[in-house]
């Protein structure tokens, strides 16, 4: 939780060989400088940061083939690099090693509009990917706030508020190249929607957050922007109320875009962080709506008879792109606008999944916990998934408050766990969750190794994420 | 192709020695009747027969897991059998070994209507499945034509007609139990609707075809019975015209449930076998629309503009249930109509999967080759996905003909590869396919059998297939 030292660069000397191989193929885009290495050691979140000892930025596969057989060789490890915006200290160079820094790979390769689909190199973000498409009329739905890779957006089974209706990563990549930790080159899928053809390598990959390939082209999934795009905000006098609705919505098969919970305390913080002055501190509701005239009406009036059953208020519209786009904004905001509440604080920002008739039960059971240990907890949820985040602020100097907590991220945890659901939804388990991955997948975890040691026998490949 | 002999029972001491361990334990449940190891060393294909040399009928995850670890022990070989309906030769006991019929556990353990889930053990069949759920307004979609169990559909990631719009097993799958070879028996997913935990062992045994684990349970994510269903029919003056209506439906996100594309033989054999008589022998789309009845109208208003400026025939309407059941019992029909074109004949029933852009060039150019080879093949296909299935018919005591069927079936997966496809959309590779796995996925393959040796060192569990 702490910022860990970071650590003084007794670089080892197989590390120390391995740089030297790589210098003169590499130039400038090899470095040793304290700022990048620092940069490159953490994630968003409050893991800290361990350094890697050097880092370095290849521009196509060969070049990442030659880093890993190189690194093979040597046995040091390799941590891939998208944006940097993970939040389960998947970053940290736990054992030393370089960081593949994939930005530099970042070209859109094709895009088929007639099959709706594209290759890309892992380097290329969701932003830079959408501002590409928006011409032709596509888009891909996969939104984690962050503006990450796609490369790491597959990594770690990224998925976020439009999950509900297009999917997470899983459902939205059709094939992989992948780098071996020999340094192979192996594509997988083909650009067909579906095959019977094998295992699933790219299902395999999907989520294995770097240590079994380095992931550098994705054939992506795209979809059509809809026809309209409505978006709503509903408050409800509690939360059951806004998750039955929601409940309801799915029960009905209503495709809705997206549906995402803010609590009321996150309301409140929200609502000065991001000036939604028109809105409640309540348990609220923001819908978007995409789809047809007639469709879009159709949905809005279903939702709107549920909502009204369930306490809700009537519904306040962002009728142009410019609302849509505070309305969501404030949304992507939550994370800054929680740690307001507490200036100065630190956080551990949670995330589980639990099944949807569990959701509000888990909810209200963290929320009571968080208030009887005197912790502030905006909670944000992509409610159609049963996902939500939950971010736990603490000052760093209270070690009571920080003892607390822990108390409260583990208690989230066990109840997800213990409701049939899984420690995280969509953040993964980095070297933050390790522990709970044993507790929801027991001996699986063993087949998880057994797979890991055969695909990376000198275990190079982001070592000490996932299990250890 | 044609019925290989069938093997004499020279069982070997190993086989003997599992046997001999089992038989008071499972009594009557292990057989080795010559007419049921028959039934068990065969699918519903051309591949012959090659029968196990016991089979046996465990009845929960306890048993299948003591079979698997005896097995093990002696490194005896060990082939799931679910209802035989496989085609490409999955159950051929090609090094011998023990049949595990999975039939007897056909319970189905619990139904959450609430987060529309469900689980149920492998052996329950889909239609097993949808009568038991129809009085709670859900139903499970995926629909391969056969009343397959769940587990064989689940290792063959099967899909079939709905799949265009509620995705395949891959995408209805929560999580599984497995027994391991060594007879771990191991829990993967959670009830969540989706998680970030680890490596998705899930998705690896989906499609593995019984060589990774023996599936033991299913978690299935189930769907609400829609307000309304309607289906309709639509001939076209060509080929290019259905498909290119079909592509601009899924470009526009029109989420029809069903899509099938039968060509102009194919339709000729189901209006003789099927009694269609109402119908055209041309080019046909097969639709079902669900949803509301507003919903469905605005689905039907665009899919009719589309085909009209298609050259696309008015829809004719099966209005009720009785119309609609005949109409997709015709359908599921299609290979028996098919085979009736020539009495007595053999035939290849082959499956692709193409980008969708280059379904009506793939299908056009094997209808060409098909004529030029002297060969009747009608087509059958899964057009939303740009999935198609060809029955090769061939005359077994006819060698040239025999011989061009071959040919014929060879390149159609030739050029679907070429075209950016894959060598099965849902039939899976089994034995029939292997030459092509290889050249779909090439070092890919080396992958999937570092994964396989690692998790099945003795190479016990449906030895032969996928790879070698």
């Amino acid at each position: 939780m702490s910022n860990k030292k970071i650590n003084a660069s007794n670089i080892n000397p197989d590390i120390s060989s391995v740089i030297e191989f790589l210098a003169p193929h590499f130039g400038e885009r090899l470095s040793t400088a304290t700022a990048l290495r620092v940069q490159h050691g953490q994630g968003e979140d409050s893991h800290g940061c361990i350094p890697p000892d050097a880092v370095v930025y290849p521009s196509n596969n060969d070049e990442v083939a030659l880093i890993a057989r190189i690194c093979n060789e040597y046995k040091v490890p390799l941590i891939p690099y998208g944006t940097g915006t993970s939040v389960e200290g998947h970053l940290l160079a736990l054992q030393g090693g370089i960081s593949i820094d994939l930005s530099q790979m970042d070209q859109i390769l094709s895009v088929n509009a007639e099959d709706m689909d594209c290759r890309i190199q892992a380097g290329v973000t969701r932003e830079q990917l959408n501002t590409d498409l928006r011409y032709q009329g596509l888009f891909f739905p996969v939104d984690p706030g962050a503006n990450a890779s796609l490369g790491g957006m597959a990594a770690t089974c990224a998925s976020g508020t439009n999950a509900v209706r297009y999917g997470t990563m899983r459902e939205n990549v059709k094939g992989l190249t992948i780098v071996t930790a020999d340094g192979r080159i192996i594509a997988t899928g083909t650009r067909a929607r579906k095959t019977s053809a094998g295992y699933s390598l790219t299902q395999l990959m999907i989520g294995s957050e770097g240590t079994l390939g380095i992931i550098t082209e994705i054939q992506l999934k795209l979809h059509p922007i809809p026809e309209l795009t409505k978006a709503a905000v509903c408050s409800f006098k509690d939360l059951e109320g806004a998750v039955n609705t929601v409940i309801e919505a799915i029960q009905l098969g209503i495709p809705v875009a997206r549906i995402e919970l803010l609590n009321s305390l996150q309301m409140k913080a929200s609502i000065q962080y991001s000036k939604l002055s028109a809105f409640e501190e309540a348990p609220t509701l923001f819908f978007e709506f995409h789809g047809s005239t007639q469709g879009v009406a159709e949905q809005i009036g279903t939702i709107q008879a549920l909502s009204d059953h369930h306490g809700g208020s009537a519904f306040r519209w962002a009728e142009n792109t410019e609302d849509r786009n505070t309305l969501w904004k404030a949304r992507h905001q939550a994370y800054f606008a929680g740690m307001s509440l507490q200036p100065g604080s630190m956080s551990i920002p949670t995330d589980v999944c639990v099944p949807i008739s569990r959701l509000a039960d888990s909810i209200l059971d963290a929320e009571r916990y968080a208030e009887s240990l005197g912790l502030q907890c905006p909670i944000v949820g992509h409610v159609g998934d049963g996902n939500y985040h939950i971010l736990i602020i603490f000052d760093e100097n209270n070690s009571e408050q920080k003892n607390n907590a822990k108390r409260l991220s583990n208690y989230v945890v066990e109840q997800a766990l213990a409701m049939g659901g899984t420690c995280t939804g969509e953040h993964g388990i980095g070297s933050g969750k390790k522990e709970y991955l044993l507790k929801e997948h027991g001996e699986g975890v063993e087949l998880m190794r057994t797979i890991k040691l055969a695909l990376d026998p000198n275990r190079i490949l982001n070592p000490g994420k996932v299990f250890d």
